[in-house]
């Protein structure tokens, strides 16, 4: 099996997590530079815009080979999203939330490594059969989108990884060394890490969205949607009106005209922490400053090397 | 802190959890033998029947300091239980469901060790101030009874660990040497595995049920009735008429109704797969065989250290 340092052009096993609203060229970028892969959200990106942001970070890292788009295979414009930044040369994609056999074929013959994310170790085989080079398999606890089968992460990596030969990168639940090391003594090549990305001087959440997640605690999130498409949220007024209205047995229908358009920016690029959707890991709890990206992560090199024992631990 | 091969007389830091119609005398006696804490799950045994199954332990084993009672502190007769225990020597109690506060100082003072299971670090920290000597922190994968704030295991540990100063020990979603590696580089002080004592050939549970647990997959299981009291069900018969009628809105004493008694028992058991309440962890998926406990416990052991890296991951 390839370790993930030799798929992957970066000095350590770690990706920083494509985010809708959070994760644009500025967070890209450091985290290239501080030696992981920086990995820009697509999803809420028109190709203009996605464009202004592989260019933004483009100019500010002297490693633009470890840049990669994320890009969820839910939309119209996901061909267009995905042709636009092969044009401005990126060469590693992360896939999700849709078939990883539509459009890996067509990356990998444009020299492309491609990464599909699932949540089940079912998923993970039909990336492989499909030429991905890599899986994320990603946890109940993580923030945003999310599997219906609510395996978590510590039991998913392990099928994951008896189930398939390509390198599997844990995410969900992870926001130390600590977990770094735990994932990894799992099988997993490298953990994907998005809740503690967004705490961080680069990230583009608002303000307001870093500092609840500063204040998030244990119980502090809620996998919501579940009849819909399920998605981990921070608690709020926005929670709580969608909770009430699935208990009332509300459909899709209802649920999706009552919610309306745009919630996921109001709440994390926008700030409005009552009325806006804030996607964020059950990990939050954990989270309890706003470093740089260089400073995180060489704390997490830290972490994870004091995690391990000297020998065995019995 | 003390390791808990010092807090307990065992020869690895590993628990058999007590579980309710699976771990009897002869279980918990297999495990002692093998040299890990043997616990016989007294939640629903009358005291006489208890008085039996540690009898019974006590006649199977040259070791009668590793065997424990787990009594979760919801019933009339927990006093019973916990006084019948004394008397026929047991000195290691695991309690559960219930305040740490009201039998923990009595117990200490008749010269027991005392270990509450908790899933939140809020719990913890109360365990620790009502003067438990350690903590076993269960996540949201754990089978049967479970936590309301569904915090996984990988994001729980961390943060009960920070939260207080006596050994945690982990449990939900281990099943094998690569979890139990995990758990501790989390920094728990051992593990405790329920879901994969089920599968020996000690455990009391049915043999129908032990070839069900062999055959669930990654999504098998789900968190049930969580408007009752939550609990973690491999998916039947029984677990899709609960899942209705709390979809159509049930009242708990509806449920209680319709649900009847001696469902646990008739599962898990009497072996009735379809009619029968089979509480069961996500990690199941990873059982594939039954061992005696003597077996499954130096496969642990070697698991876990083969789980480690030499060196640092990165």
């Amino acid at each position: 099996m390839k370790n993930l340092t030799t798929l992957l052009p970066i000095k350590y096993p770690l990706i920083q997590a494509g985010m809708v609203w959070v994760s644009g060229g500025k967070l890209a970028a450091a985290s290239a530079e501080a030696g992981i892969l920086g990995v820009i959200g697509a999803g809420s990106m028109k190709p203009e815009l996605l464009q202004q942001h592989i260019r933004k970070a483009r100019s500010l890292t002297s490693f633009p080979e470890r840049l990669a788009v994320n890009v969820p295979l839910l939309y119209d414009r996901t061909r267009e999203q995905l042709e636009c930044s092969l044009a401005l040369g990126i060469r590693i994609f992360i896939t999700s939330a849709g078939s990883p056999k539509t459009y890996t074929p067509w990356l990998k013959q444009e020299g492309a490594t491609v990464i599909h994310i699932v949540s089940t170790p079912e998923f993970a085989q039909k990336s492989e059969a499909a030429g991905c080079d890599a899986v994320v398999a990603e946890g109940f606890e993580a923030g945003g989108h999310n599997g219906r089968e609510e395996i978590t992460t510590l039991a998913l990596i392990p099928q994951v990884v008896d189930a398939v030969k390509i390198p599997v990168i844990a995410a969900g639940g992870i926001a130390d060394g600590r977990g770094i090391a735990a994932v990894m003594c799992l099988g997993a090549q490298g953990a994907q890490l998005g809740t503690r990305f967004v705490a961080t001087q680069e990230s583009s959440a608002h303000e307001k969205f870093k500092a609840a997640v500063l204040s998030a605690g244990p119980g502090s999130t809620m996998l919501s949607l579940k009849k819909h498409i399920p998605v981990r949220l921070l608690k709020n007024r926005f929670y709580e009106e969608v909770r009430v209205l699935e208990e009332q047995g509300a459909t899709r229908a209802e649920l999706e005209a009552h919610l309306g358009h745009g919630r996921a920016k109001k709440g994390m690029f926008d700030g409005d922490l009552e009325d806006g959707e804030l996607e964020i890991g059950q990990i939050a709890a954990l989270v309890q400053d706003i470093p740089s990206v260089q400073e995180l992560v060489q704390r997490l090199v830290t972490e994870q090397r004091q995690s391990l024992p000297g020998g065995p631990f019995f």
